[in-house]
């Protein structure tokens, strides 16, 4: 099924809106459409970066490699990686040292980029909403929390680094349903990896995520954890490759394609 | 579910008898656990390879690829994928230069080789099986009959190619179920390309494969193709890197793990 032409007039005025300089978080923006996580690293590092998600398909779900240098997305025709994402991230010897709404310049000093498009659960956010399960980041208009757990992902040549997870907090006679509903995209993070108990996962502080906004977690509802496209910044963290650029945590890369195309 | 001691032992021996110089192709050895293609390139290309295998993913599904000059898969602690392959070939500029039951050689050649172990269609055959579909090359004692078509893969950097497949006589009557039965292993190429029609394909002669042995197609059964994992051969002799080491087609590399781990 591919994206009705309401929902393509919703992915591109995001990306264009986000070409002029909005910064907002995506989700629940172009609904129904896949959304993506961006890392870009010099060519001299794209045999690990692409091992590494090899190696950790539940946190690293590859949708897209684009060839060296190039930045128009063939999930997105007539997209720019350079700029269509509300925000970025530029990483120098592991260090955040930018952030940035245009990562034109980035691309200017380092012309031979190898960018990687990595599912993310935002994907699968439309089929829980359609099932009637409350996504509270949405509803509070935040950004979802995320978590660096104490979980090591396989290393790939000199990149290795913790998983990280997003959390949604879900009523706990509908966590099933959540299980059931993410886990038919495998391609974006698919089941949870985890549900309840985030001491078990290395998180000592659930209201204190390393990326997003603090979660408000109810009465009745059980924290719920899928692997997530964050990963690969925390392995640059813990990496340190000489020059990164990604997306901002929660800020995504909004492709013209139908989630459904993704179903297991 | 991990494979049970028989099979374990069946798959340990198998590799052995490999080791000591044996060679026959290696459909229905081992039932019920997985095969792979193999395919080893000089660190250089690696990148290549992998980027080909995640942009093809339905013949190249990819799983495990090892560190540059490593030889003991983890799918099979204790092998030695040097040795442990009935019959490899040595590529050279794209052409086939020789064809080897030891690989030894060509590592002390290419220390830096980086292999990759690719999903095969051997490892549902065990799944057609036990639904009674008959695997004629099985019941025949020869190797799969394999065909070069006209389809292209999606190119990666130097490497291009088209996609190989294999081919079962399947009667009609049993069509579904091999489709339904293949396709719960998207990791071992899963449902078929393609049912009926050699021609569209482009394969201009069913009993002339490129690849394996004659087939054998009985009054009421329908060609039926899979893609196949000898497709970055095709490759090979398209590009032309000037080294590659692969298994011959048909002769698999068996691995310790249950194709049960790769259900979808």
């Amino acid at each position: 099924m591919t994206a009705s032409i309401t929902q393509l007039a919703a992915a591109r005025a995001a990306r264009t809106s986000y070409r002029a300089g909005e910064v907002a978080p995506t989700s629940g923006v172009a609904h129904g459409l896949v959304q993506a996580n961006l890392i870009s690293v010099p060519a001299e590092w794209a045999f690990e970066v692409l091992l590494f998600a090899q190696r950790n398909p539940k946190p690293c779900p590859v949708l897209e490699v684009l060839d060296p240098g190039a930045y128009e997305s063939t999930l997105a025709p007539g997209s720019d990686l350079r700029t269509d994402i509300p925000a970025y991230r530029i990483w120098r010897d592991g260090e955040l040292t930018e952030e940035v709404t245009d990562a034109s310049a980035a691309w200017e000093e380092h012309p031979d980029l190898v960018s990687f498009l990595i599912g993310c659960s935002f994907t699968f956010e439309a089929g829980l909403a359609d099932a009637e399960i409350p996504i509270r980041h949405q509803e509070l208009g935040r950004n979802v929390p995320m978590y660096r757990t104490s979980r090591p992902c396989a290393p790939a040549g000199r990149l290795r680094g913790d998983m990280v997870v997003s959390m949604r907090p879900i009523p706990a006679d509908r966590v099933a349903d959540a299980v059931r509903i993410s886990g038919r995209y495998p391609a974006v993070h698919g089941a949870p990896v985890h549900v309840g108990d985030p001491a078990s996962l290395g998180i000592a502080d659930l209201a204190a995520p390393e990326f997003g906004d603090p979660p408000e977690v109810r009465d009745g509802e059980v924290p719920v954890f899928w692997a997530c496209g964050v990963t690969p910044q925390a392995a640059i963290m813990d990496s340190c490759p000489p020059f990164a650029l990604t997306h901002a945590p929660g800020h995504m890369f909004i492709t013209d394609v139908r989630d459904t195309e993704y179903l297991a």
